[in-house]
């Protein structure tokens, strides 16, 4: 079958910590292979097993504050004392070669993504509950402080939903998943995303 | 789990004949039942093994016409000498019973859909080709004159394409089947379409 719809969808998924995002994605992008994560640069030190170029981009400040100042950045923010960004380059040569691009930023970036491409498609995931999103976050063996912290970033964050297009409650990961597969496949058939000329090289006889 | 989604959407679906849509139609009301189809009336006769009330609302020209003018039709058409319409109270009782909709129309009945209801969503499915088109209409034993005016009419449907919200193509059934099945699930989960009074219960401790 020929490829009738266009590629070069930005798909970007944010979610409060202690959501399943990280393993939401994963589990996405193994079964979509199409779609591709953007690979973020970040300041921050790789933690055990990370490598540069696949997790992130490691870079040290100096060349991320270049960067920023040449404005190679479609957004970037400073997390917890770490900077992260989304490069436009890395995103431009992702849709040269014809994939589908994932995008796991906070609200704030998901809104600079919407402003530059206004195509791109939103998505938020919320934990069933703050009760669960704190069982989860003690689960990790947070310290009470850092939990705190998170949960407080969760309250904010959740608050900017109404701004995305969907809404995924991960409350069964498979359930949530499927969501999500749901989501990317509808959104590619979409009319607008569609090779207007290769509907009608079929259709003229 | 809570409903943290409205019901009472609307999917319209419009094909050329040929295309699989009845297949298509009756395939993803048995996979989701809490989408109905909507059941038009007719002044057409009943076919063998057709039921009133189950296929369609069989009625008279005489009952049709005052329908027409009394507005209970949110559209309605003449095909091939018949007059088939969808009934304001027929969609409203759904909708009150907390169901989702699909509605089996023409791209002129789609259009009036839209207009009163913007949040509806619309989907065309297009055979693969025109030849395989003609191919399945051959298949069914149908006169050379009543394919003729079916492909004709197909290509002036085909080219109303652009006014839908989504394009679904027949190549393979279950593809096909799974695209449907992935529109509504991702239009489902729209923020727009989101209960927000749910959701802050939810976040308010």
């Amino acid at each position: 079958m020929m490829e009738l719809y266009k590629r070069g969808n930005i798909f970007v998924i944010s979610a409060p910590s202690g959501t399943g995002k990280t393993t939401l994605c994963d589990r996405l992008l193994k079964a979509l292979t199409d779609l591709k994560m953007s690979i973020s640069h970040t300041t921050r030190k790789p933690r055990p097993g990370e490598t540069d170029g696949v997790d992130y981009f490691f870079v040290d400040k100096e060349t991320f504050e270049k960067m920023i100042s040449n404005e190679e950045f479609i957004e970037w923010a400073e997390v917890y004392g770490n900077f992260y960004g989304t490069s436009k380059n890395v995103i431009s040569q992702l849709m040269k070669q014809g994939y589908d691009i994932l995008l796991d930023i906070d609200a704030q970036g998901a809104k600079s993504i919407k402003k530059l491409y206004p195509e791109s498609i939103l998505i938020f995931i919320l934990p069933p509950s703050m009760e669960e999103l704190e069982r989860r976050l003690l689960q990790r063996n947070e310290d009470k402080d850092t939990i705190k912290k998170r949960l407080s970033k969760a309250e904010e964050e959740i608050s900017q939903y109404k701004f995305y297009d969907y809404i995924v409650i991960n409350d069964n990961i498979e359930e949530a998943l499927n969501d999500l597969l749901c989501i990317v496949c509808a959104e590619r058939l979409k009319t607008k995303r569609i090779k207007h000329d290769e509907i009608e090289k079929i259709f003229k006889k």
